[in-house]
């Protein structure tokens, strides 16, 4: 059964929390009045200030071109009670599909970009783009986090995370062990 | 108590089944003699073919301009039974300390790279760095994975990943759904 999760702001700079570890996201996208989403997990924590992310799209994908022309999306964080919607989302093409209508999700108003963000995802963050210059090369997008939001029960989500070939890990036990590191590391 | 993996080669373009989870990773380098190894997750897979792995590295670390005057290092993935080492090794600089001798790890010869590979990890990823174009701006390191060597067994590896503060997630259950996929998309 799909989660209602109750959210509040979460600073910009500890976005890691949740995408650290690795999950499986749903970028949504809009662009020229249509909306898209799509399922996405080659992204990594670039910076804590700004906060940014890097995510390598495959040009290929109907929601590079709109990322290319809006500027902006949303990473939404996804948890495993959304494990059918993750992998229909990532297996139609969104140029012929309104994947919100289709698989039933919610768009909510963001604050910092016209992208609806996916109100029943643990996570929200909103993105813009702030660097296209290894789009020719490498597909790859650098994106400021401008605004994130996170549910605030449970403390940390059920994520999924993609091996390939149709095979998901789901996250396990929190491990909580700050007393072992120096404190001018525990960022 | 420490595994000791068995090991076989895997085909490079299949590096994602235990990287693109999120996993932290030990980054080992050498540099005029000496040996480092660093912790590290912020990193993501970037193409299939060639292989390739982007890794943010904060330039303050040692390993940064190991890495940079070498232009190789080894991905190391290890699982939670190396919880004190990934740690231990992410905590103290590696300027002045033999980490290989101070957290008792096997440095293993490779065969594309001199960097030793940790014996004690659950899959060794030999890595070239082919773009460093990046490295002014972001710190950013492109590299592409020319060997990859995994365990044989456990299937899947019990990998740890970093949320910050120091709290770590372990990876959980596996879900196995390539039924509900298109053929075409499982890679």
């Amino acid at each position: 059964m799909r989660r209602n999760y109750k959210k509040a702001d979460l600073p910009v700079y500890q976005i890691r929390k949740y995408l650290e570890p690795g999950p499986v996201v749903l970028i949504s996208t809009l662009w020229e009045g249509k909306t898209n989403i799509m399922t996405q997990s080659w992204h990594t924590i670039m910076e804590f200030t700004p906060s940014l992310i890097g995510c390598m799209i495959t040009a290929a994908n109907h929601s590079f071109e709109m990322i290319r022309e809006s500027r902006e999306c949303v990473i939404n964080i996804p948890t495993v009670d959304l494990i059918n919607e993750i992998i229909g989302i990532g297996n139609i093409t969104g140029d012929q599909t309104d994947k919100f209508k289709k698989f039933a999700l919610t768009p909510e108003k963001g604050q910092f970009v016209k992208t609806p963000l996916i109100k029943e995802c643990y996570a929200n963050y909103e993105c813009k783009l702030i660097d296209d210059s290894l789009l020719e090369k490498y597909n790859f997008f650098i994106f400021e986090v401008l605004r994130a939001q996170a549910a605030t029960y449970p403390r940390y989500p059920k994520t999924v995370h993609y091996r390939g070939a149709g095979r998901f890990m789901v996250s396990g036990k929190e491990l909580s062990l700050p007393q072992k590191f120096k404190k001018k590391n525990l960022l």
